[in-house]
């Protein structure tokens, strides 16, 4: 099976991979409403295993214990799981063939495999246990899973980025409803990394500071503030391109998850569940998207933070957005803050 | 009334107009599927012109003439047009008031009031009259429209861009379904255009050519090629991020479409009409954004080559595409151009 294919644009700094892999006619848009209604067996859950490949990892419930399992016997599918880590049965990014030379992976400027990674974390046994909605032991294993992916994929030569990502709601994208989140490892630094990789490293130059820290200094004053707690801010972005988003910033500055201890695990969880609640609330339901943006580059740990961005999906980007790369937010930033503040607010201390 | 804000991010080249003009509240999310459903009485059909403001520019039937009025009278609303263009009622970007400082657009290197321009062109009296199936002296009337109002927008002191795009289809943002096209002149050169700009400029440094005319070149020649005309190429670009997408590009090189002859502006009339009328029969009529990409700074005259981008909305932007600036296209270029070549081959000379 030939690779997907990595193209540059003639011009821009953007990327695409064309995926051969799950290769589609043009004519079969015309199905795709039906393709995409659920279907009644769900593959993600338990009982269900052997529809889906055999896990790459899994936290498995054994006598009372939870234990992880790296590299778990292949063929082997067990039913007393907690979390399930698979590959994604349509890669967008495949793992290099044994004789591949993995030191040049780029054949052109503009062109090279889709190699890196591309795999479902499942995030609980249960269909609908969102983090909104999770228990925490159970949120908190599926940060432990994040941190555990991006260890495993970071190191391997090929890799130069790991995308950890969820897609809630069919209209964010998430074709199977059952909760899961993705991780892609590339084997470039994508663009928008880069560019703020770039940019925060030129401000450390300029301020012998990290941005991210001068941001939640700002931010944790302001009328953007949606909550703080001792470890993490949560706030609405200056310039949010999407209604109602929010970002999730540790106050401890690192520039990835890797080192985080299980106190720091059990805060994001939390503050991830609070946020996600209350934006449930606000806006009844809304699908989202959120992504991990971190830095695995030993070079930038001093400048680069760690954070999650959520983007709930509320508008269509259309011909302005698409052509110029100027969004247009019809809710302000300060008003998004301010409703989420106000219904994150009474479970503060829970 | 205070303008919309422009915002830019804390790191990247990326803005975002906060729309206070038609700010939301978060809890108006809910009630969105019910905002966009079909009014039974549309605004831009003829005999509705006292629902919107009056027009900036008309194209008139008189006397079995076509005239076009460029400041109709204030107040003034003929039924007899052909084109009318008008206001947003909503604009992203507004006209300064008469005492701005037009010299000082942004107040910071990162926020500024959203100057500019912001308006609706009503392609057509006929509701349904889209350009894959228009009269071509009907669509020809559109883009005579474009350059009039390029020509008029561009030439504001406070106008550094002017975007001209068409959403068609609900999926694509088209709020309404009477066929209209927008434009939108912006106090910044938007990030996309800046790159394409810099990248293009580089290009023609380094090799002494336009290197839009080296891609047409090279295109017209090989498996993306849907169709070339003796003043047109229409191709599925090397890297396209939408399954099905294409680029009208003309073979002369110009930055901009303001001095196409009416011979232009016919071919391009009906290269258009024949390359969405063969998307439409190929995927089943499905939602699109165009948009029209030039340059209006007299610098850019030698390396700039205008071109229209047409996206077809057949797949959603998740998690990773958000979150990475990387795209995931599951139909090659090479199988789109295969596609629309087949379809558009017929009906080549007319």
């Amino acid at each position: 099976m030939p690779y997907n294919e990595l193209r540059k644009d003639y011009l821009l700094n953007r990327w695409v991979v064309i995926a051969t892999e799950r290769s589609r006619r043009p004519t079969d848009f015309a199905k795709q409403k039906a393709e995409t209604t659920q279907t009644t067996v769900c593959p993600m859950c338990v009982g269900n295993e052997n529809m889906t490949p055999p896990a790459v990892m899994l936290y498995l419930k054994e006598n009372g214990e939870i234990n992880v399992t790296q590299d778990p016997s292949a063929g082997e599918r067990p039913k007393n799981w907690l979390i399930r880590v698979i590959p994604n049965l349509y890669p967008a990014f495949s793992p290099p063939k044994q004789t591949e030379d993995t030191a040049q992976i780029l054949k052109s400027e503009c062109f090279g495999d889709a190699i890196g990674g591309h795999e479902v974390i499942v995030e609980s046994p249960n269909h609908d246990e969102d983090p909104a909605d999770a228990e925490l032991p159970q949120l908190e294993l599926v940060i432990h899973t994040y941190i555990d992916r991006l260890r495993e994929l970071s190191a391997k030569p090929y890799v130069k980025y790991v995308s950890i990502f969820r897609n809630f709601g069919k209209e964010a994208g998430a074709s199977l409803s059952h909760v899961h989140s993705q991780v892609i490892a590339t084997p470039i630094v994508p663009p928008l990394v880069q560019e703020e990789l770039e940019a925060s490293k030129k401000y450390h130059y300029e301020n012998r500071k990290c941005v991210f820290c001068d941001i939640i200094e700002r931010e944790a004053k302001g009328s953007r503030l949606i909550d703080e707690s001792p470890d993490f801010v949560v706030f609405a972005p200056y310039a949010s391109i999407n209604p109602m988003e929010f970002w999730i910033v540790p106050k401890r500055h690192a520039a990835n998850i890797l080192d985080l201890d299980n106190a720091e695990v059990a805060a994001f969880a939390r503050t991830l569940k609070l946020s996600l609640k209350a934006l449930k609330e606000v806006v009844n339901d809304p699908p989202y998207n959120y992504g991990l943006h971190l830095a695995i580059n030993e070079e930038a740990k001093d400048h680069y933070h760690w954070h999650l961005e959520v983007y709930p999906k509320l508008s269509i980007w259309a011909g302005f957005e698409l052509n110029t790369g100027i969004y247009i937010n019809t809710v302000t930033p300060e008003i998004a803050a301010e409703s989420l503040r106000k219904a994150i607010k009474p479970k503060f201390f829970p």
